[in-house]
């Protein structure tokens, strides 16, 4: 599932899992690493999110990403929490015609 | 909202537009114009749909995509139908938690 607000905002999967690697290992740098994404675009896809929000996502501690570690903010775990919950709700709002879909596809 | 199933088969807004727009212009070249979409990459699309379903969502007609025209099967209508109305039911199911997310973003 994928939030877009006109063309520009997107909050989705990536993000989102970014977010819970973060706060899981306390830095972007091992956070990237356990998602098997580049630390150039784990820093890329922290920055527009930071950049579409009111207030960041994660702060960072001085040193920069080697020394200092990263932390989610408030909103940072609010924007976990009402994307895992938006996504169960609406997996399980849609059930029947999530099925019908998967019946299309060819797997 | 985009359907993905792994990491493979995704069904998101455009090619769901772009079945819409076949459908109303009757060619793959026409809609991909009304979407101000290259011909190549709505055909790069159609045929990453056609691929991931058990029957594909357009046919062409011969003569190729100027000569003939491209026409939605019972397929391409049903996943049109389908995406519009889960993408309907999940903001209505989840309209609470989508509002105290857009407060988060700067907009």
């Amino acid at each position: 599932m994928r939030i877009t607000a006109g063309d520009i905002i997107a909050i989705g999967p990536g993000k989102i899992s970014l977010l819970e690697a973060i706060d899981e290992t306390g830095s972007l740098t091992a956070g990237a690493k356990t998602l098997d994404m580049s630390y150039r675009r784990a820093w890329l896809l922290l920055d527009e999110l930071n950049g579409s929000l009111k207030r960041p996502a994660v702060t960072s501690a001085k040193g920069g990403p080697e020394g200092g570690g990263s932390e989610l903010t408030d909103v940072g775990r609010q924007l976990i929490e009402l994307y895992r919950r938006i996504e169960s709700t609406a997996v399980e709002a849609c059930a029947e015609d999530l099925k019908q879909m998967l019946h299309l596809l060819a797997r």
